[in-house]
């Protein structure tokens, strides 16, 4: 079950969890990348409790997650814990649903919740700029906006860096090197109304692109659109 | 001789190389620390030129660097070539010269600039969120601005979250645990004009307090005032 348009005004987080001796390489990446990996917390290894939720477990907040080993995807359990390794140092990254809020106060519709789906996510073209023994491409969620909205969209996800911030690109998908806006790699084809273009974001389901390519032994990550809600307000990752 | 002023238009940065068996430590006391170590850029081990100035050496292109040992700082030299080992691994940190351009264009005056002067540092009574084997206190500079534009201030540098953002504090020093602000530990003092106020940003010389109080064994960062000047725009670093 996705967690777009649940817990507004919430920040929202992708998590993963890497081996402790990858976790140079992960933090680095995240640098490197910050559109689409900007790091909201970095727990200690073998910690299970972030700072942005105090009293949640991070092997069982977020509603689905992933379990990866070598770049495979081997379960999707709604419960972690049997997975877990005292060596993994979990990551949480920035989700773009915590600027729909802001979207929606501003003006912008937001079609995927209107619909009750998942935001549509992409594998671009984009690779990102490797750290150490991780590479890979961009992944972008993409959101239909009435054309007269796309600059306002703009202007209020700009101002959210932490979540992603402004568009990497609106209108022509190709550019990002994807074939069809209506076949989604992750989450749900949404319905346009007349009008709307597609417009894109860096998302944080990246790092799970980066896992089924760079193949570390072992990996836990949320579920794509099944996000870890914070208790952070969205305001918190709001500039200016 | 500080770069306060100097290349207006251009990132200025904060530099640190550390031993790659620090670096993680760092670069998540970054993360934990983003308003006072936003980092820009990461280098390789034994890396020394930055993709944000091709042309020049890390090792050199700073006006002054300082070496560390143990915590100690050991030698000032114009060059760290001699310094130099193989495992370092060089971070560049925003650094608050980014914005001043943005301010004097907003109507701030600079009075360290006015008055030829590198900026006022104070070691603060802030304990930064610790990373490993890393913790200290955070430094941030001082600068005088008329209490009129004071709110200006904040503004322009709120959308600059990567060169340190918003003030920290306005008004009162003791509130940071400066007891006088006419006395700086890092920089030179500042004369105000009447109806002026000491205003507050976190500082990219933080590490060096962190280096001063956790003792890793061998650093190598710019002096203070003497950064590392990019051949990026200062608007690269603007958001909205």
């Amino acid at each position: 079950m996705t967690t777009a348009g649940q817990a507004p005004g919430q920040a929202q987080a992708n998590l993963i969890a890497i081996p402790k001796d990858w976790a140079y390489d992960f933090l680095l990446f995240t640098h490197r990348n910050p559109k689409p990996c900007p790091v909201l917390d970095v727990l200690d290894a073998g910690e299970t409790v972030s700072a942005l939720k105090p009293d949640a477990d991070v092997r069982t907040h977020a509603p689905r997650y992933r379990i990866w080993e070598h770049g495979e995807l081997t379960a999707e359990p709604e419960n972690a814990t049997d997975h877990w390794r005292d060596d993994l140092v979990t990551f949480l990254v920035g989700c773009s649903f915590t600027f729909e809020t802001a979207l929606v106060n501003a003006g912008v519709p937001l079609r995927h919740v209107e619909q009750q789906r998942n935001v549509s996510m992409f594998v671009t073209d984009i690779q990102c700029r490797s750290a150490g023994r991780l590479h890979g491409p961009m992944v972008v969620s993409m959101r239909w906006i009435p054309e007269s909205l796309v600059d306002i969209a703009h202007k209020v996800t700009a101002l959210m860096p932490s979540v992603h911030g402004s568009p990497v690109g609106a209108g022509d998908p190709r550019m990002l090197g994807i074939e069809d806006v209506h076949r989604p790699d992750f989450g749900d084809a949404v319905t346009p109304e007349p009008g709307d273009v597609p417009v894109f974001w860096a998302c944080g389901v990246t790092p799970q692109a980066v896992l089924m390519k760079s193949k570390p032994p072992f990996a836990i990550t949320h579920a794509p659109g099944q996000m870890f809600v914070t208790d952070m307000p969205d305001f918190a990752y709001r500039v200016g």
